[in-house]
């Protein structure tokens, strides 16, 4: 039988001049993908440069992880935005990232949308579209990363994109496969064994269960953890533990074994 | 004897969101090199992406048009912003045009520093050196656009860069070689006859006649004009015919006639 | 009888630093009110302080043009805040520009959202009730435009503030009193007679033909006009003339006779 | 004799969006002036809301701190404008805060230009009067906070506005008054000893030792803690006590006893 693989990924890169957000040095060491913030929502060209440099030297794979225009709403507002806006945006700040890959000798491996856009191309279909098209332009071996069993990830395979569907370890599941709202009181797994043993539960059977009690089929090629907030570190160094023990190896997607 | 040639440039693509600046259409019809701005004191994805398409229809060479990240001051107001900083918002601005020129199957030719930072780029060689290491990281084969003379297109031919040197038609020369400010009354040659004769005579007798009446001697290899106010097309039709009637050749930078 | 009387508003202060938008100091001349941007969607201080000393000038009426934080997309996009951003991004920028009419010592007299901001809160009673509060807390003596029949003005009411109903010369309604989209094709009245029947129609028999051919009752305080834009000024100048010969007085809100 | 007094003060508010910077809640129980960022170089609507209302409650009084429009670069590098762009950018910006204020019931009691602005303000003439007459313009009652000693001190002076000399406990001064610049070695105070010595002597003795060993004359209204770092809070209360216990009464300038 073969053997079960994960890639972790982490959004990083989020801080912004004076203002610094995230251990972004210490969680590089515990993750195989960053998800690096391109100026737009987060992020600026020092953090980038720093950013790109230390993932570079960890070894961790480097995706663009671009945004709304909002650096103040931190890109988690919906905003309405047109087809071409979209696509122009991801041209942009995957370009942007791109520059500091190659002065760094490396390249993008893969690509995240971050917040409101993340949650949006889940669920709407042209905005899928739009960013997948962007991606498949820019550059056709760019994975592209979106919430399992989302719109995202089908407007990427129906573009032969290389996809990796995301589940969330701390995060719970509504009965339609999308994430439950940041603003309800049921949206955080805050115990970390329950965190741990969603993820388990994803990896191994293919299924969560989500907060009507209902079971739904996902896969599950990468999972997404945080960089900042108390205990971030403990809990990638624990996820990271247990799916060892359980026999899942910790690869980045797409890589071969 | 061989056949002297210039290179026409003009700054476009500053044109941002609702804001229309330039008449970038119809000026890419008479240059060979076009420096688009790339979003930080001008520009938007929008706007890049419109003028890429339009100078690659036109078969104009695109060029990087970066800036300090300053819209309310179109990037005119002096900043003072560590090497490091200019390094990087260099890289980010060549990388995100560079985005935009791959979706359209080509490639920047040139990189123009705007504004305060090209006059700061020709006087600081800790400037000029801090752009054209950023250059060099990025892509060796850019050819480096600097005020005839100055510093910056000596900071690339240490670097064994390709450069070229810019002259102006249309603003005055001190004695020094650097640009009469904008804020003196003789900034500015508004006659349209002088200024072709003092484009003559920089690229045929290699001489500029500045402001106190001295002679400097200086290289011609970019003229630059300029695409907004009221008869900025009416010139740059002037100044074509009136080269090619004076025997130069107008050619982009670099390409092999 | 009582004659017929009616406001004339116009969104002024719209250019942003390098950036010039609409002929502010020719549209002054005929207009009572002037909605100034802020400088979230448009204006600057530069602007602002310009704009303000020009109204003043000309004895118009000085209002606060407040938008979404989106200076590339002109405010016209949606965007998604909580009631809290939205009642605390008016205060600020109610408050500065009250900074600026303080220092040519005169005083705001109304306000009037700007582009999604308006067409938001004429549909979305959270929303209007965010905005009336903040206009509310900062001077109860401002006067609130919103579009006719829509929530903000009900709002307004609801918080005893005063109101002034805003019809549209240039725009077409729908059968629920909305303003039909810019995206439509029948968005807007290109013809100036058509433009002036709709308003002299709005203001004497308090009714307008929406697409579908229904008609509408609603009250007219205001009329909204253009300041950019090929024929602004002339239509502005055959807009008075006709609302004079019709017996129709113009003048600001709530100013007495 | 007349009992020696002190104003503290600390720059407050300069979080944004999702970034935290500063314990504001905790060092507002020990200062009595609170500079708030305008949303210039730093802070936001909400953040300024939380901020005045929370500095409201705590009866410290409330400034206004403005910046330049410089958020990646935290206000902290120089930029060149003109004199009537610093104008307005100050009106801009106190204009704003002004609109907080007055929602909660208060008023902005004092200015301090912040960083980049304050050191210039210290030592040019032009851009001192520019701030200094943007603060008369607006409110004449303001106090006008700037280095003791320093051209702004003198240009409020000259407008006759109330001014107050501001010191600072842990940054060393030079042999012309000017603060030691952060990049050099011995920039900082780091014995908190010598910090509350040094602010001592500056009360007390009107004096203080430049790097070189001279001793400098200065005057001293208020002194500057910072409300960021591991030990602000503990050195703010660790000054506090030893004033007290030097006789020396802490009080909001310009405030009767």
């Amino acid at each position: 039988m073969k053997q079960l693989r994960i890639d972790i990924n982490c959004d990083l890169g989020e801080s912004y001049g004076r203002y610094k957000l995230g251990q972004d040095e210490e969680i590089l060491k515990s993750i195989t993908s960053a998800n690096i913030a391109c100026g737009f929502h987060a992020g600026d060209p020092r953090v980038i440069f720093e950013t790109v440099k230390m993932a570079q030297k960890e070894g961790v794979g480097i995706g663009a992880h671009p945004g709304y225009p909002d650096l103040n709403g931190f890109g988690r507002r919906e905003m309405k935005l047109t087809s071409a806006e979209i696509y122009q945006l991801i041209i942009y700040q995957l370009g942007a990232l791109q520059g500091f890959a190659r002065v760094f000798g490396t390249r993008i491996r893969h690509v995240k949308p971050h917040g409101a856009l993340y949650n949006q191309a889940a669920k709407d279909r042209r905005i899928a579209e739009a960013i997948a098209t962007a991606v498949a332009d820019l550059d056709e071996e760019l994975i592209l990363f979106g919430l399992a069993g989302g719109e995202l990830v089908s407007a990427g395979q129906r573009l032969n994109l290389k996809v990796a569907s995301e589940v969330f370890a701390d995060r719970t599941y509504q009965a339609d496969g999308s994430l439950t709202p940041r603003d309800r009181p049921d949206a955080l797994i805050t115990d970390s064994q329950a965190a741990v043993f969603q993820v388990l539960q994803m990896i191994k059977q293919k299924k969560v269960t989500a907060t009507d009690g209902s079971e739904l089929s996902l896969c599950a090629d990468t999972v997404c953890v945080h960089g900042d907030g108390q205990n971030a570190l403990e809990f990638v160094q624990e996820l990271t533990l247990n799916l060892r023990q359980a026999g899942i190896e910790i690869l980045p997607v797409g890589k071969e074994r």
